[in-house]
């Protein structure tokens, strides 16, 4: 197992990182595999279901490299992705008289990560930080890309920074301690990259998805190293994401509106982005981009991968109202206008408006309640 | 009056801006003086002192230039720079609807500035904004350096980020509408940059403190280009104050305990930065670095300018350690060694520490209570 080791080389000039990929790193790996950043403390942030798994563990680890090692332990969940519990990072690195040569480790899923590289950001007006992703949606998605964020009650990711960690360590071993919904999550993320920007890798994934479920660390590390290699590429092109960015989030524009919708943690993001995907295909599909087999494809893959294919309904009275009213305040809108990832052809992406009356079309024939 | 109109060019490569200094610049001045960023939506952010006096003019000003303009009014003061008052821009954000392209616009003091700042760093991940500095000490301290934040009940400005605005306007004329104490307090930081860097300005300061008090408009309008100027160029050789740019904080370091001390608001910056920089002086004066000619220099012009020259006792069993304490939490502290900008001969700083017995004298000394 331990001949499993990929390095991915994030190159972006003065905040160029590597992201490290292999089996059991957090308690075996090679120390010149991992060359931390220097500092005088290290702040390991996780959350109550990570911290009595591998909290211990990486305090060992890092010990000889700083001189005191602290840890901080926030609330799980995406609920929990607020100003509220960011202070719980800001609270314990001042109370440990934490200076700015700390640097801050991120040892959980994409929440965690979310708020410990904003905390990085801001704290002190910015401190080193180092990402160890736990879940398999982390190591694909947030290992690359420095954004960093919380939620806000009015929308999702709404305040944050674009910031780079100096390394991310991605332990294929805390994969084996993932629920088999979270697995599932993380892989509509991957999935994601296919019709995006490379079909082979879809092809791939059919052919592997069951060797994935199950685990498989060769497969795990393909699809970890691939994705991040494809999002690397994208996001060297965009770094603050003013335009080829904004095909990363293929799916996201429904999702974010199905999570925000239900209440942040009825349904996981991936969830919410792999019935999104299915809803940005439908609506590629009726512009004329695509056919209905590449729907389909992506359709039974989602299913595959243990995900929703069909969105839920937010409002009995207006659901398309509100599908269209909760993704006005996106991101990507400008001036009230929603811009949609769709596949122009499968593996291309385009973002582009879209006439309110398919979207309509799109959402009564994707949701299901 | 008109006739005064100096621009300071900020070179920072590709966010570089332009501070633009002269009188009734919010009422009279000509567009071409003006270039304000591209936007969708304007967002005029002050306070309640403030608004009554300029949002109108400042709102009216911007609608020609974008498609709406809003306006969010924050509470007054120091002790409300925090998450709270932060959060009512992003509250008035979301509800606006305002997206990406919108342009936040500072229109008050060190405080909007900060805040303001701050707010245009972390909505959705980073928009444009521009300073309207309406204090004598904003325009002098708050138009250059990129440095926005708000405090944390543990520390002050403990939670921000680095960020350039796309373009300062330095009215004039909204000092004339300034309490005295501001004014006064506002000249604190402008003697600053005479022992830090330059004593010829420090010479004029001497000869023109009366014109000043009397806000004399060529006098004031001097004084904010060579403020800006000096701080340019040492934020020009270090934008993210890993060195050099430290020398900016002379004062502030004992400056900051005393208004973390007193409880944020009681002592004004500028005043706690007054009585920090004697007390500075006189740790110079004690390693040798200064005499004590230079140290009554300084105490006899922030004297002229209205400002306090004794600090308070902050703990009336063991003030000094207090005032120590409260200093090792300082952002330039590291591993709780506090690094104190010194005056190392007139119009020349360096930063070190100190040993812990000579800053007990000088805070015994400098102390009144």
């Amino acid at each position: 197992m331990h001949s499993i080791h990929h390095t991915v080389a994030i190159e972006l000039g003065a905040r160029s990182y590597p992201i490290e990929i292999a089996d059991a790193l957090i308690t075996q790996g090679r120390t010149r595999d991992l060359a931390f950043p220097a500092g005088t403390a290290a702040m390991v942030v996780s959350n109550t279901l990570v911290q009595p798994l591998y909290a211990q563990a990486l305090a060992q680890r890092l010990h000889p490299h700083y001189g005191r090692v602290h840890t901080v332990t926030l609330p799980d969940g995406e609920a929990h992705k607020d100003w509220q519990t960011l202070n719980l990072i800001f609270e314990a690195l001042l109370t440990h008289g934490c200076d700015r040569k700390t640097v801050l480790f991120a040892l959980g899923g994409g929440v965690v990560g979310d708020m410990t590289g904003f905390a990085a950001a801001c704290y002190m007006r910015g401190v080193p930080f180092v990402q160890v992703p736990t879940t398999l949606l982390a190591q694909v998605d947030s290992s690359v890309g420095g954004k960093t964020a919380i939620n806000h009650r009015l929308g999702k990711n709404m305040i944050g920074a674009f910031y780079q960690p100096r390394l991310v360590v991605c332990d294929l071993s805390t994969l084996d301690t993932l629920p088999e919904r979270e697995l599932s999550a993380g892989l509509a993320e991957v999935i994601k990259y296919g019709p995006i920007a490379d079909m082979a890798f879809f092809d791939w994934l059919e052919a592997h998805m069951d060797a994935l479920r199950a685990r498989d660390k060769v497969a795990l590390a393909h699809v970890v190293r691939r994705c991040c290699e494809i999002k690397a590429e994208v996001v060297a092109q965009d770094e603050r994401e003013s335009g080829l960015r904004a095909i990363l989030n293929f799916g996201h524009t429904f999702g974010h509106a199905i999570e925000t919708g239900m209440g942040y943690g009825a349904w996981l993001h991936g969830e919410g982005v792999a019935a999104g995907m299915v809803m940005a295909g439908e609506l590629s599909l009726r512009l004329g981009l695509v056919d209905g087999r590449f729907v389909q494809r992506l359709r039974a893959l989602l299913a595959r991968a243990g995900l929703p294919t069909q969105a839920p309904v937010l409002d009995a009275r207006d659901n398309a109202a509100r599908y269209l009213q909760l993704m006005r305040v996106d991101k990507k809108a400008e001036a009230g206008e929603i811009r949609f990832v769709l596949i122009d052809g499968p593996g291309r992406a385009l973002v582009r408006p879209a006439p309110d009356a398919l979207v309509r079309e799109v959402i009564d024939a994707c949701c299901a309640g």
